[in-house]
Parts: structure tokens; sequence; C-alpha cells
């Protein structure tokens, strides 16, 4: 599979880390019977001398691998069908693995992808190790990052979506309602889609020269429990905000539950705008007006783009920003007079 | 990889379909580079002789397969979580696959699970084609089925839950609420689980000396429309039900959305169980009371089992029940006295 041109330098580079060329072979392609400091010092090597697996090359096997932090999330399913609908049309099978933290996946899961030797790799992640994005480069499979946090590193493919669109969108119409007090709640302020949308939110505020009070603009997480808590404080208020433009379709649940316990009707006396438009939107009491966020769109785009880098070398790194929209259904009215 | 007690064998019978050892092998190992009809023919010759790998082989690859018929079910991440929870333990990981009907995943994936050759295969299925299971059972890739219907097939290793108790529980819950107009709502009439279910609730009442209402116990879908056009005929009765056990969690969400669209409030006017306690079942408005069907547990060991069969052979055929259990939420109160 290592085209000849290269024999030779591996041979080298066998001769240089003192072992055989089969023990080189090994560590290429991520089989177990090698002692890690033979890895080590045979991957040092490899990094140093730059060598590079010809791309195009057959994969052993018919995989794409999709990995996630953690399967937790509300939204892994629509990633999930996604990438499947993409393999399925190209014959492949998905690996589907849970591994790492947000950042990274763990190093056991690179040695098991090295073996496997699939097309190519989709993370939903921000970012890989370093030593993880080599290692993937010079056995040319290549990787693609669904970041839905909206800040993907600047040295990797990438898929996104608007985040700032869907914010303004989203209190655009609100706005168009009549609504004037209309509170965010957007995610964590570690998350630069939080930042985004919240940005939206404020252009679309500004623009219409609405004045944005500053009590109703608030950072949680994208949990249930997040909105409940934070929409419990806003509608407690003597001035309470009409509408609430949440920053995920699981904060507005908890947006709603929170209104449900202190007697206000949805949408007679708040309306509540979601994001994210998973399946739940459209089962939720009543159903979910929300912006959304195409992340089975996202995980097709970034499934063909793997196979695609795995076909031919890209000339430029690929990224992309998929659009939002907004689909109105039960949860938003205009405000009730006075 | 094949014994050599068996090789002769293999020999005559490449002589027996005029073809060489090679292409038999090749039809052993699901590569692609075989015509048709010679695959048909060798196969034959296989399951005529019944031919049969030896177990305990190693698989050329440290996969486990997960089959659905379609990823659009509300319940399906809760069994890739299962599946996946036990492949990392045991450092395998999960092909994931959408494929065929609701019987029997298709042909192209058969031939895919021959090349990849897994560990195991779990199903999300009512039964396997016999073909499948003779080709799976001659390659010695053990299989297991996780039938959430309640009805798989009698000859092969299954995992299931304990329906009739499940509705059993439920309805007892309601009955020691003090009410007495129960409602059930169950699922299509052609799938066993419904049945069981709706037995359970039926024996609860019984047991209790309390009248069952026939036009309140009725077939419907599993899915939010079907409960909500069904609980919209219950709750505009005269003598309408005060308590509602729904067949899926999905259906309750669709009673609760009929009961406020009707002025009802839950669960001051109406109670309501639920059955799955999928995530959602948390985040509903009330959260729902609901029976756990432990989908993630079922998939957890329908993977344990599979992983076990492709190390020894069992001697009978494993099939077990898993329980339900009554979790109680927000859903569920005693009636409103008169």
């Amino acid at each position: 599979m290592i085209d000849s041109g290269r024999k030779v330098k591996l041979n080298e580079l066998a001769a240089e880390a003192g072992v055989s060329l089969s023990t080189v072979s090994k560590v290429l392609n991520g089989r177990s019977d090698v002692s890690a400091r033979t890895r080590t010092k045979v991957e040092d090597l490899l990094g140093k001398h730059g060598y590079q697996r010809r791309p195009g090359l057959p994969s052993r096997d018919t995989l794409i691998e999709l990995v996630f932090p953690e399967l937790e999330t509300a939204w892994a399913m629509e990633i999930i069908r996604g990438v499947e609908n993409v393999a399925r049309t190209n014959d492949l099978s998905v690996v589907l693995t849970e591994s790492g933290d947000r950042h990274s996946p763990s190093p056991a899961w690179l040695t098991g992808v090295l073996r496997r030797r699939p097309v190519g790799v989709v993370l939903v992640f921000a970012d890989l190790a370093a030593e993880a994005k080599a290692t993937l480069q010079s056995r040319a499979i290549p990787f693609v990052i669904i970041d839905p946090a909206g800040d993907p590193a600047s040295d990797v493919p990438a898929i996104g979506s608007a985040n700032w669109s869907g914010g303004l969108v989203a209190t655009r119409h609100l706005i168009e309602l009549g609504h004037t007090r209309i509170a965010a709640i957007t995610g964590r302020d570690d998350m630069m889609c939080s930042f985004a949308r919240l940005d939206g939110y404020r252009s679309a505020m500004n623009t219409a020269g609405i004045e944005i009070d500053d009590r109703f603009v608030r950072f949680g997480n994208f949990r249930v429990d997040g909105g409940r808590s934070i929409a419990r404080e806003l509608l407690t208020m003597p001035d309470r905000p009409t509408a609430i433009f949440a920053g995920s379709d699981l904060q507005a649940l908890g947006v709603i539950e929170a209104a449900r316990t202190l007697g206000l009707r949805v949408p007679v006396d708040l309306s509540i705008v979601g994001y994210d438009d998973l399946q739940l939107a459209q089962w939720s009491s009543p159903a979910l007006t929300t912006v959304h966020q195409p992340l089975t769109a996202m995980a097709e785009e970034a499934a063909r783009l793997v196979i695609r880098m795995s076909e031919s070398t890209l000339r430029t790194i690929p990224r992309m920003d998929l659009a939002t929209r907004l689909v109105v259904r039960d949860s938003t009215a205009a405000p009730i007079a006075g």
C-alpha cells in the first residue's frame, strides 16, 4: 500500500530508528504488537521526515468514522442521521465512537482509527490535538470537524452554521409580532455561538430602535434546567418580558415549564422562540417556534467533504457555515395589549 | 483463519462448485470480486454441507455491528448509547447501519458484514431472514435481537422487556391515586407489546374491582399525533376519563397537547402516564410520570451477550426480558373530588 518511491525512505527511517521495516509498517497501520517506546520513536521520525502516505490509495475497509465527545447531547441523533445518509449512498459503513472530552478524542481512539483505516473521519469537536492531526495527515486519513459551538480551530476543515443570523431572525420575528420587552437567554459564555446569537439579537433590537434592558440578557447553559431557572427570574420581575428568545430548544422547554408553574399561558401571556429545531420542538406543548440549525445537513456536508478529500487533495482548507432559518409554530403570538 | 480439519472439505466443495478454493474463501469473507451467480452457487453448497466456521477464531477487526430498520424512532439513541457503553469497555468500535425494513436488514448489509467480520451483530428487528441467519451462523458471527415490539421469532437470541408488568404498574399507580375512570391508549394492533401492556392494564383494573369502560380502551400509534387525536376524542366525551395511560412517551406528549388545547390542566384535571421513559419524558411540561423501559440496559445486555457468544458456543438460545418500573414525576395526581 506504500508507493515504491517512498519505500526507500521508510527503509532509511527504519534503519535510523533501529527497527525493522515491518515494525515501521505496523506503526503506520496502528497495529497493537509494537511497544509504546518503539511507537513513539517511529512516530517522531515520521514527523521529522514529514512522511506522507499518498492520498487516493484504497482504504482497507469501507468505513467512515464519526466521533463524539458525548452522546448525551440531544442533537447527537440528528448528526448521526446525516452521516448515515451519506454513508449509505456511498456504500460505506459508519463507525460511531464516543471518546475524549470536548476538545479532542482519546489517543486510544486514534490507534484504532489507524488500524481500521477509514475513508475519513467526521469529528464533533471544536478542535483536534496537534499530534492527532499530524498522525491522521501522515496516513492520508482526511477529517472534517462539525462544530456546533461555532469556533473551530482555524487550520482544520470545518462545517458550522450561521449563528448570528439565527439570533437575528428569531428576534426580528418577535419584534414583528409587536413585542418590545424581549429577553434573550443564551448559552455558556465560553462558547462563541452564544455570543454570535446574542449579537444577532442585539442587531435586531437596535435596528428596530428598541432599547435593550440589560437585565433581560442572560448567559446560561443549553439544558432544560438552565432555561427553567433563568426564566423563573425573568418572569417574576415586576416588568417581566413578554417574549423570551432561548438559546436552545431544551432551554425553551425549561422556559415553558417555568411559565406553566407561574400560571402563565404560552403564547398568550408569553412568547418563546427556541433554537436548534430538534424533533422534540414539534412535540412540545405548545409546539415550539424555533431557529432551525441544520444539524443533519451539516453532518451530510461533512461526510461528503471527507469522502471528496479522500479522493483528491484539496487546494484550500474547506470551511463553511450552513444557513439557519426560522420555523414558526405555536409558541409565539402578539403580546396582549397594554 | 479456517481450521485444517475443514480445509479438505472446502477443497471438495470448491471442486463440486467448479471454482477455485480462493473463490470459496472470497465468498466466505464477503469479498466483492465474485459474480452473483458464483456466490449463490457456493452459498448453496455451504448450506447443503452445513459448513460452519469454528467459533472463537479472532475476528479480523474489533468491530461490533448495530443495525436499525430506521433511525427515526425516538428511542434509537438510547439503544446506541447502550451498545456504545459495552463496546468501549471491551475495546470494540460500533458500526452503525440503518438498513432494510421492520423485518430484516438488506442483503447489501449482509455482504458488508461478512467483509467486516465483526465480533457480533446486535439487530433492532423482530426477526432476521432465514438466509441471513444461515449465512451469519455459517461464518460464526453471533447475533442478538433487541425487539421492543415484544414478539421476537422463537429461534433467535433476543432481549426484550416486561411489557405486561409495565401496563400493570402504570394502571395500579393511577388506581392508588384514586382514579377509576382510567383510559388506556396502546400501540398498533399488529404489535404484541400493545396487547401485553393492555392486558397488564386490564389485570390491574380487574383485581381492583373497577369496571372497564370499553370506550376507554384504544389502539393507536406510538407517535405524538396518535396520542393527540385519540385523547381529543376521549376528553370530549361527557363522562371523560380522569386519567390516561398512554402507550409511549410520545403519545403522552400528544395527550398533554390535547389537554392544553381543551383547557384541561395536567395533573389537576387529568393524570397522564407515559411509557418508555425517554430523556424527553423529564423535559416535558409537566415532567412525565412514565414506565421505564430499560432500552439502554437492553442494548448493553445484547452487546454483552453477543460478545460472550463470540467467545464460546452457548448451549441454549439466550432469551430474556428485562424488568420495567414506574417513574413518578409531575403528570399524575389524585382526581378532583366529585
